[in-house]
């Protein structure tokens, strides 16, 4: 009964296992502080839970704005980024709309544009460089009128960026570009930058922040792009705890640059002693989780050993954990290969 | 930059006004009890935040699945049941797919079958007799093949509901119909039933539970109608404080069964109230405010005299309060007309 667009696409999955040490969703490893959490929450139990958020979502936009050096209608808020990103997606992604991304990269990309009736074009490439596909993304632009650029940088699942220069080339291309940030915090390069009216910047709490339970998200660029987007987004997605777990989270930016501090020295830790075992190959990652390619059965003899990783059928990912939980996965790796 | 589609459309908007007396978002008067409400927040401070929420949402599915006799793969939880709704539209409604619905009723629908490439067939109707126009909706289903209906019942903004007999002979027509029941819970005549291949019924814990700051919703379905759903609606959707909230809330139904009770009977009281002002005109409601149409400009000098109300512009629509908010709306009223 469905549309045939949606019966014959598969639902987005997560292999559902349990395991003493969790690397497998790129989540943060440290919790986000606890006397904060029981601050706000007991402000939001003086709140009334029978009344809708504030349409405009106005003091967590202020205050992003505020962080990030931009004005308040440049700001988007929603429920994690992906809510954003599928209401980008809806307002500039129609039937037969090119949409251009690299592959492998975040699954619900190509998902939402199918749903959309957008023409996915995808641009395989090898992750190997640590760098995506620049130049056959602006060759398949290039080739279709009024395309869509999806791009995700550090890419997931591969850890990959865009080449210096990469962001420019794509909005001089006449694309629309689409830029998933979500693990921006771990790339030193650094994101951010002035409202560009072909340019969407997608980013999150849930990485950096270590607030994925919460579901918050945001995006950034020219008002009149955000008044197009708030058109599909749903009203009052972002419910008034999470915003005011943001909003508590943006006085404290320290949580997060400890967070991204500690996460890029163990990324690149975990990176060097990788690249000294000759049966794996490594991608250079900016992210805050490594891809490798192996020949041998890794995923479930690690999991036998409590840990639990991500397989992509051709690649494995391992996200950083905690200093101690990152020296468990280099263990069992060097025992297991 | 925006698709044309998108660029034609208005915002969903509100109108942002304070007032001592809110009346103007269908929200429920009685907040959630204080202290279920620490209780619920003194455990979510023990759980991990940097870990993101059960991908399956199997908690709160299972606990919605019992509390009404169905099994935990008829249920999909959300950030709001507007979110499901869009799903459900995502999945089954694309190009040219004929949507029948009534017209004056809740807004989003038609903005998200137009954002899907729909066709959208608004039967307008006068809300003045309290019922759904079915005949006219039958009769333009019959007309286009393999369309879809929306029916809100009891509708918002005019309160009234399906006739008797309105869901089977809608099933019966052989269209795809998603039953909004975001006011279920003030109708007397009662919502539920088992699964139906044609039918997604939404509901919300916004209103009658009085939790609209957090964003819950859920539908029921068929396993497969879940399935396909699924596939369109974003994952990690609900937010795990959200959905702690709600599986507590379930755990204490007195707390609804009051808030109905106590609504509904205020609903019935200021209705005929308002029958006895010969000015204005008095539309049937089955949930939990009141339409009514008056010549007299009495919109702002309400809100003049502290109580905002919703302008529609054809009628006006208050929500029901407090008693003492009601008898406040019913004065002021009484002294304006």
């Amino acid at each position: 009964m469905s549309r045939s667009i949606v019966a014959a696409m598969t639902a987005y999955t997560l292999e559902l296992r349990e395991a003493q040490i969790k690397l497998n969703q790129n989540e943060s490893p440290f919790d986000f502080p606890r006397q904060l959490k029981s601050r706000v929450l007991e402000k939001m139990a003086e709140r009334d839970w029978n009344r809708y958020p504030d349409f405009e979502s106005t003091a967590l936009r202020t205050a992003i704005a505020k962080a990030f050096a931009l004005a308040p209608e440049n700001i988007l808020v929603g429920n994690g980024s992906n809510e954003l990103l599928a209401a980008a997606i809806g307002a500039f992604v129609g039937p037969g709309t090119p949409v251009v991304f690299p592959r492998p990269t975040f699954a619900l990309y190509e998902k939402l544009v199918t749903i959309a009736g957008g023409l996915p074009i995808p641009i395989e490439f090898d992750p190997h460089s640590g760098l995506l596909p620049l130049e056959e993304m602006l060759a398949a632009i290039a080739e279709h009128e009024n395309s869509v650029a999806i791009v995700c940088s550090p890419n997931n699942p591969t850890g990959g960026v865009l080449p210096e220069g990469g962001l420019d080339a794509l909005l001089e291309s006449g694309a629309m570009v689409l830029l998933d940030q979500a693990y921006g915090d771990f790339d030193a390069a650094g994101v951010g930058g002035a409202p560009h009216e072909r340019l969407v910047r997608f980013r999150t709490f849930s990485k950096a922040w270590g607030l994925a339970a919460l579901r918050i998200g945001w995006c950034a660029s020219t008002a009149e792009n955000c008044r197009e987007i708030r058109k599909v987004k749903l009203p009052y997605s972002l419910n008034v705890i999470s915003s005011a777990i943001a909003e508590a989270a943006l006085e404290h930016p320290a949580i997060r640059d400890r967070n991204v501090a500690r996460i890029v020295a163990e990324r690149d830790r975990v990176f060097a002693a990788m690249q000294q075992i000759p049966q794996i190959t490594v991608f250079p990652s900016r992210a805050n989780f490594i891809a490798f390619r192996t020949e041998k059965p890794l995923f479930d003899v690690l999991w036998a050993k409590g840990i639990l990783i991500r397989d992509f059928s051709k690649f494995l990912r391992v996200s950083i954990g905690t200093p101690e939980q990152n020296d468990a996965f280099l263990a069992a790796l060097k025992e297991v290969v």
